[in-house]
């Protein structure tokens, strides 16, 4: 049955407001129609401070969080979006010079976890994709150029070293090859993550590209 | 790493906002905490319009959908909630002495999708289920059996014949069992839904139970 007519038959039945949420619902991603309903369901059965708890948590999040204006890291809105600074950024002990760019905020969460990187980040907001039409001037590249550019835009440091954090992935690689030519003309040091064996795993289970990093970039010890 | 101590760690690095939109969707049926992050981050991704346009619809659907003051079914808010009827109820034209009694709204939409039954409904909203600590009271039993008691109750209208709908599952027929015994007393006339081959099935990859309720149902031709 086609949408429409399926909207048109739900319509003749459940309350206008029930049909509104279940599309809205449907509209997220990996939600399906039918999950969509057994979540509006859900939300009409609940205690009503809890759906309102959501209601409330969306539009909260959607209002009072912002781009990092330096990293484009989620922060919470400052005074003034000029002035919106993310945790990171904001910490002052923070080594400026070096600049980790990763493709979202949850890379950045990841990678802050291991305690092990002092410098600072830049989120591009996604990786260059040609399949899905995503192009470098849909990311956040011309900003992290400019904080390389401009010691102003990088809160008063000159940036010495650029470290590519992006996924050993076909995009995350494709991604690293625009960035790395952008920044070969600007002379700053450029280095990407180590690649190779996964920590904990075993060597008759890996495949032929993590065998190959790994031959690759074998280390003296 | 136990929930208290990964909020914690999120904590230091998304804003608080994000944290509780995370936290809020996570408590979503069947959304773990890795959606509820890619929920949230789509949410933060998509245009503001957007996310308070889902943020509304739930607020909404809580607060303008009541039970039906009849049958149970979801309802538009009334002038006032004791007003509050549903399409079905509302409808003069339904032979209001024949109630079909449905688990929930969605069951009640696919009956309603065949246009086989001109009756109203009664939605119990659940199911007797001893395992997760749901009771005949926890349900709108009550409701169904002034509906019979009291004509009154019923929009006027004295009940003869009480369909029972439920799925042909353990629990539901374990709740077809307890209002059979219920219903038996009041002199009203009981019926339950077909068993039997599904349409379009194939008798081969019919299972056990399937085929014994067709043999169990056979009718004359």
């Amino acid at each position: 049955m086609p949408a429409a007519a399926a909207r048109a038959q739900r319509q003749a039945a459940y309350p206008a407001v029930v049909v509104r949420l279940i599309d809205e619902l449907a509209r997220l991603p990996g939600i399906g129609r039918r999950s969509a309903e057994r979540l509006a369901f859900h939300l009409l059965k609940v205690p009503p401070e809890d759906a309102l708890s959501l209601s409330s948590a969306i539009a909260d999040a959607r209002q009072k969080v912002r781009p990092c204006r330096v990293c484009s890291n989620l922060a919470d809105i400052g005074p003034d979006a000029e002035h919106t600074l993310c945790a990171v950024c904001a910490d002052a002990r923070r080594d400026r010079a070096t600049i980790m760019v990763v493709e979202q905020p949850r890379d950045l969460i990841a990678l802050e976890q291991t305690g092990m990187f002092r410098g600072v980040y830049h989120v591009l907001m996604g990786r260059v994709s040609p399949l899905e039409g995503v192009g470098p001037a849909d990311l956040t590249t011309a900003e992290l150029l400019a904080r390389i550019d401009d010691p102003g835009a990088n809160l008063g440091t000159a940036v010495k070293e650029v470290v590519l954090a992006l996924n050993p992935t076909l995009e995350g690689d494709g991604t690293a090859l625009f960035l790395a030519a952008e920044l070969a003309r600007r002379g700053v040091k450029l280095t990407r993550l180590a690649r190779g064996l996964p920590a904990g795993s075993q060597l008759e289970y890996a495949n032929k590209a993590v065998l190959a990093d790994a031959i690759e970039g074998r280390r003296p010890i």
